[in-house]
């Protein structure tokens, strides 16, 4: 606990990096039985931390807590549950939220503003707070350098599968890691079925450095996971660094590998969103600005007619037209192509190469809609609109 | 044709009014043989004429068409033809818009230049011009007063059913008629499977009157009926007054019965979205403007996981609260309240009445959020979104 140099857990994603212990429990939140409440501890010998939150004006408990929590740029653990968001739940929900952190300080000798919490599930109902702190203590038992996978599996919602990732880099001072978690199933731009993210890192950093790096890392990656146009009142992203490596790693050093870790996440998040048949990477290119390429592809990802049609294995690419037509974006319409799966369907705003090539009977459905008014571009990660979708969210409370 | 007075001809929808002759064919161009080629004269003695055309910046070819057609604010006849879109064609389908306007010139003895012309169907593709002039040329020999109904008839896509609406006013001069009809079933917002409007009237209106009432009609109505948030290249509403009543009318005594009219057909396209189980009326209240109301209804009505819990029956208000939350408007979350078909699940921003007691088995749906931040208010029709809806966009091409 010294700042001497460690080497990785062997422990996978929030324990990939070394002076990171977590675990998941079993706390009794979903009928279902599965794990529902995880717990991440920084071991230090750093505790910086940085976090992104929804920008939702209707922000649940757990935020508003963990946004006071991280303020002095500092976080020691933090607690996660499913099975209900906390959200909307007033000042008894605010109480329980401060209850999870105080408890959870309680059981690892820490202080509670240097706790953060996460909540998931459905909004507008309390939590059951005895089966919450009881799970808390039995998860505090039990925290381990390899517990990341047990806890990237209790913050599942209706994901399908647990979502870890990592990276190693090394530099003339040594190797160091960043890893993490994440869930959310639907709902994402980030969004509700809510998206919570987890990272840590074993490299020193700077708070500062801690903090310009995520919200860049966020700007190219969560920002741009746009499932369904829904945002959620919890989402969370939180970035721990423990300094246990002895590396200390400046943001040329630290902005890559974990716009990396959260590319791969955000690819993940997207890959296996509620009810989607394919994962649709909707690209921008020959833009006048970054800006105007993340407005047409927002626009496009967006559109409820164009997702059905990927759905129909259609390459409709009027659909696209019409959404991109909705936008300020700098273009002129007769200037505009679009690719479906390297076939150019539309050329110059009108019908370009035989439609009946494209194939769309994959998963990955790579969409290029060319501007021609400059050289910016930008891509964002969307889903279709499927039977399956509207059954998972018609038949299911978020 | 002299400015007698004439009473309404019996006829419906754009036959309602007094002066106007309509009709439908089948022209071919539907693979149903359904008919898809409609006509409307307008035999004045006026021919003052406003319109409102889709701010899609990807324009079809019709609308560009009719633009230039109306700038004089006169036309003296419309050709609409469901089957084909006439959009992203390019210079060739400009062509083909102007031959629609000039055979429909040719046949009825009129010139080109007052002549609209609107489209609706597939994007992408040319249309079978043969087809359309001997369409033209037999619609043009059976025009009829009472050719309302098969005018509606004519311009249906996806529709389930003709719109038609008609209003008539009595004043000191005597009587005078609003009529219209409309199609369009999905992407309204107005949207694709477009929306096409043509309101007629007996009235004598100054062109600056008439088009100021339906800027303001289409305000409050046609453009607060979202359906799926999607927005046509081809969208158009015109408005014709032949003057035949003798009547003289100014905007004071014009625009309530044509805000009525197309009040009833936004109704009737909402009621008739493709796919739709649920026709949901999202009223916001409380705001401190009509702008954010219109903002906050908006928001909500293209959540896609309220529309889908609204399909589900689902009384879901922190999906509410999450789409409210996404918006600029003035509130506070601890403020807001919403109301399912008059029970308040949600008040003050937290757990209000039981849930249990919303029933959302019948068609209509009626939400309510009062924001606590003013007096202003607005509404916003919507859909739900379910299965039928998917199956619709992924199989059927527009």
């Amino acid at each position: 606990m010294t700042g001497q140099p460690t080497t990785a857990t062997g422990g996978t994603g929030v324990t990939a990096a070394a002076g990171f212990t977590a675990t998941g429990v079993t706390a009794g939140l979903k009928p279902s039985g599965a794990p529902d409440l995880a717990l991440v501890q920084n071991l230090g010998p750093d505790h910086a931390a940085a976090a992104v939150f929804t920008t939702n004006r209707i922000q649940a408990a757990p935020v508003t807590w963990s946004r006071g929590a991280v303020a002095d740029c500092r976080l020691r653990a933090v607690v996660l549950n499913s099975g209900g968001a906390n959200a909307c739940t007033g000042a008894p929900g605010l109480q329980d939220a401060t209850t999870m952190a105080a408890r959870t300080a309680d059981a690892l000798g820490l202080e509670a503003g240097d706790v953060a919490v996460c909540s998931t599930g459905l909004i507008g109902t309390r939590l059951p707070m005895d089966l919450v702190t009881d799970g808390i203590d039995r998860a505090a038992a039990q925290l381990g350098a390899d517990g990341g996978a047990a806890a990237a599996r209790a913050i599942m919602t209706t994901d399908t599968r647990p979502k870890e990732a990592a990276r190693t880099a090394t530099g003339a001072a040594g190797s160091w890691t960043v890893g993490g978690m994440a869930k959310g199933a639907g709902m994402l731009a980030p969004g509700l079925a809510t998206m919570l993210v987890v990272l840590t890192t074993d490299a020193r950093v700077e708070p500062e450095v801690l903090r310009g790096c995520l919200r860049e890392a966020c700007r190219l990656t969560f920002d741009r996971a746009d499932s369904d146009g829904c945002m959620s009142t919890n989402d969370t992203v939180l970035l721990l660094a423990s300094g246990a490596s002895g590396v200390e790693v400046g943001a040329e050093e630290l902005q890559a590998p974990l716009t990396e870790v959260c590319a791969d996440l955000a690819a993940q998040l997207i890959d296996d969103a509620e009810g989607a048949a394919h994962t649709i990477a909707v690209t921008v290119a020959g833009a006048a600005t970054e800006d105007d390429a993340v407005e047409v592809a927002r626009a496009v990802a967006r559109s409820n007619l164009f997702k059905c049609a990927v759905y129909g294995r259609d390459p409709n690419w009027g659909r696209v037209l019409a959404a991109v037509g909705t936008t300020r974006a700098a273009f002129e319409p007769d200037q505009v192509d679009v690719t479906f799966n390297g076939v150019t369907v539309c050329r110059g705003g009108g019908i370009g190469d035989d439609r009946s090539g494209v194939d769309l009977s994959g998963r990955q459905v790579t969409l290029l809609v060319e501007l021609g008014a400059g050289t910016a571009s930008a891509t964002v990660w969307t889903n279709d609109l499927t039977h399956d979708y509207v059954t998972e969210n018609s038949e299911y409370s978020t």
